[in-house]
């Protein structure tokens, strides 16, 4: 392969780096400007998210045609080819969590912000900063090739799935207090699981790291700490 | 290229296809028998297909082992390389609609036969016919390599949100009616809000089968019938 070649090769694979962590970075702006907007009723700022997304489509595009061509043009080996595929998968991912982010922008109109107190919006808050850590961590672990942090970003997972059982719990309960929160607590409760959802993408990229960088996979088995199909509050507990 | 390595490439080709066939039927399987533990609230079922989720995680691994092996060792044209790449995505898209359907399995025991009546079921029953039909459908099309079908998949996918709309503001009202209700209604609302998604993964899927076949996209614009986001419906109202 002549000197020319291999550079040009070297030049497409970082563009899809380059691409990724474009979109890794939109992405957590999207999620956290999605957040604020619902904690402080910012409508403005929501339909931003809202046609934000189309930005994430797009780049979607762009990296699904530029790895089918760098596939057929360039004839990657085995260690380049897991670059191309992980760069696919990835930028699924981070397509899905905007679009969740979207979701919870959406939802900010029909939340009434005198119908919720500080409490809830504390709680959805909470969950969102650890997720955007895990987000962050991850996509730097992508950035840097490393994976001494995947395990432990992996295992975190499972205090973002038990936050957000907890919080289901609570919501339920402000629900079954006055028929009057319902509606806002049911968006709430769909925007605290977007935010699990966001959680699973980003453990998702981080097993999509793992098996770029290490050519094999991270152990299959992740305990769910997601409790809250389990839940069953009856009207007039707690009360 | 001689006789035999093409034989090699079709073999390859081959299973590629088969196993997205297969994840496909069982995806389909635990969706239908996801519902079905559902409505006759069948805990047996319901763990069963739990664990059946294991299958579709099994299957996407071989998937992506396999195609890594395929375009390292056949270097595929372009044509042969985005049916490549159909697969991987199309094995996310199922995949996803697994982990769908064993969350709404996972919500069974939570969900008490006694505090719902037939209204219920029957529209969650109505929403998972339509959106087993979509999946049957793509498959279908993905099986046969044909695209005839597939704008009228997507658009049908309008219904589906249309549907679970409806559902959402139904559920909202017997919440507010009772709060007894309140978890079985919360954890409905979720169980619809997963068929709904397995409606757009389908579509995703329509996509993939569009892009294999035409090289080409789908007109990028997908108008969004789901409009539960601006549901604020306040206690007191239609009682």
């Amino acid at each position: 392969m002549s000197q020319h070649t291999v550079t040009a090769f070297e030049e497409d694979m970082s563009f899809l780096a380059h691409k990724i962590a474009e979109m890794g970075g939109h992405a957590e702006r999207m999620m956290e400007q999605s957040v604020r907007a619902l904690v402080e009723n910012d409508l403005q700022l929501a339909r931003r998210v809202v046609t934000d997304d189309l930005v994430l489509d797009e780049a979607l595009r762009l990296i699904d045609d530029k790895s089918v061509l760098v596939i057929a043009q360039r004839q990657p080996v085995a260690s380049d080819l897991r670059e191309v595929f992980a760069a696919i998968r990835i930028s699924t991912d981070l397509e899905r969590i905007g679009d969740l982010a979207k979701n919870i922008a959406k939802r900010v109109e029909a939340i009434n912000e005198g119908k919720h107190g500080v409490r809830l919006v504390r709680g959805i808050e909470h969950l969102c900063e650890l997720t955007l850590a895990q987000l962050k961590e991850v996509l730097d672990a992508y950035g840097t090739l490393s994976t001494d942090k995947l395990s432990m970003i992996r295992d975190r997972d499972d205090e973002i799935d038990a936050m957000y059982t907890s919080l289901f719990r609570e919501l339920l309960t402000y629900m079954m207090e006055d028929p009057r929160n319902i509606t806002t607590c049911t968006h709430l409760l769909f925007c605290a699981k977007n935010i699990e959802r966001i959680g699973d993408h980003a453990t998702n990229i981080a097993e999509a790291v793992y098996y770029m960088v290490e050519g094999d996979r991270m152990p299959p088995y992740r305990p769910k700490d997601d409790k809250s199909h389990k839940i069953s509050v009856e009207a007039g507990e707690g009360q």
